[in-house]
């Protein structure tokens, strides 16, 4: 099977661990469009009242598009699961999120939801996470000193670009610095480092926060819980 | 004296410090607005060739319409001295601060420049930081949640209004939410945590920061150096 086979496969059995009248956080990338599809299939089909709580404007539009009642993650009171993809995971399920540049809103999702379940295929789990670049998100003031200081200890900073060479913008106007790390060989060290810089809004290191990991791999989706 | 006439005195000392060629960082607030007119006064006398580092658009409009010549941050290679105002500071020189709304970028340009230095009226100095509320920027989305998680810390959240009752909005499109503490009992440990909250962009705690204060007071500016 193909990545995007594998991306699915995970999605769908995610969706089986949504009931009736949940909060819903919903995450974003190319593996929660197809749970996101795969929800409002499930939502139709049993006429299930739920709401979803959105990580990013394009996850947004897709739910309310396909018939999933959004709201803001201030308009909820509770989340009780959240899912979402990632772009790394570990052993100790330490990930690695933000290739889509939406990480602050799924962190602020994640944080208030009661159970996290992420979706992925078999090529996102590692040893050691950190051959996936590490996204910052950064307030545009002041970025090309942050960028300097995270250069300074070695962590390999590079502003994230689109096609046409311009400064990705995130949903709250910010930018993306990506740190070509390797491997992270600290993750709970880089991050409190990382929280503590002037100017940084959120990092994409994603620690002690996922409940249940949920794999597509050519033997069919794994479901992993972790011990926390 | 007046409160104002002993921030105007903080001041004019103040300037004193700036040499010819100075990258230069401006502060923001009613003691800063004395400062660069007092500032602008010296580089017009003077024939100063320096450059002044904006930490608020009020700040960057009132020094250009001075004839500062004016940058940002990102486009200076370093700040050799910055002169900012406190809303406390206490002996041992920590501070708070962002009654402004600007204490982002104020400490943005803090953390950029070899030297701080603060001008205060003698009612900025106490025992204890705490009894001014402290400032907390953070991002709309998920903003709800941030505050309740202060709240369940006994943190006294409120989110700052203006005279309209509307949401005070920075620089950067952010809330503010003021923490009505008393006393901060553990600067350094109350910064890390603040630090750490998913959604928070910067507090106002500005510790292990300036280098010198100025106060002025009934018997003349006195000047309090740091030992760093």
């Amino acid at each position: 099977m193909k990545q995007d086979e594998l991306k699915k496969m995970a999605a769908e059995a995610a969706v089986e661990f949504v009931e009736d009248h949940m909060i819903v956080g919903l995450g974003t990338g190319s593996t929660v469009m197809h749970m996101v599809t795969a929800l409002a299939k499930r939502v139709k089909a049993e006429n299930l009242t739920i709401v979803g709580v959105s990580t990013s404007r394009r996850t947004e539009i897709q739910a309310e598009d396909l018939g999933i009642t959004m709201k803001s993650i201030d308009d909820v009171d509770h989340v009780d699961l959240t899912i979402d993809g990632a772009d790394e995971v570990d052993k100790s399920f330490n990930g690695i999120k933000g290739g889509g540049a939406a990480h602050a809103f799924e962190k602020i999702v994640a944080t208030s939801s009661t159970r996290n379940l992420w979706i992925v295929d078999e090529s996102k789990l590692v040893d050691r996470i950190g051959r996936f670049p590490l996204p910052i998100e950064v307030i545009p003031y002041g970025s090309k000193k942050v960028f300097a200081r995270l250069a300074s200890e070695n962590l390999n900073p590079q502003f994230r670009k689109d096609d046409q060479g311009n400064d990705v913008i995130t949903d709250s106007g910010n930018f993306i610095i990506d740190l070509h790390l390797g491997v992270v060989e600290h993750p709970h060290l880089l991050a409190n480092w990382l929280s503590e810089q002037v100017g940084v809004l959120e990092h994409g290191l994603f620690l002690d926060t996922v409940d249940t990991v949920i794999v597509g791999t050519q033997d069919g989706p794994k479901i992993l819980h972790a011990h926390k």
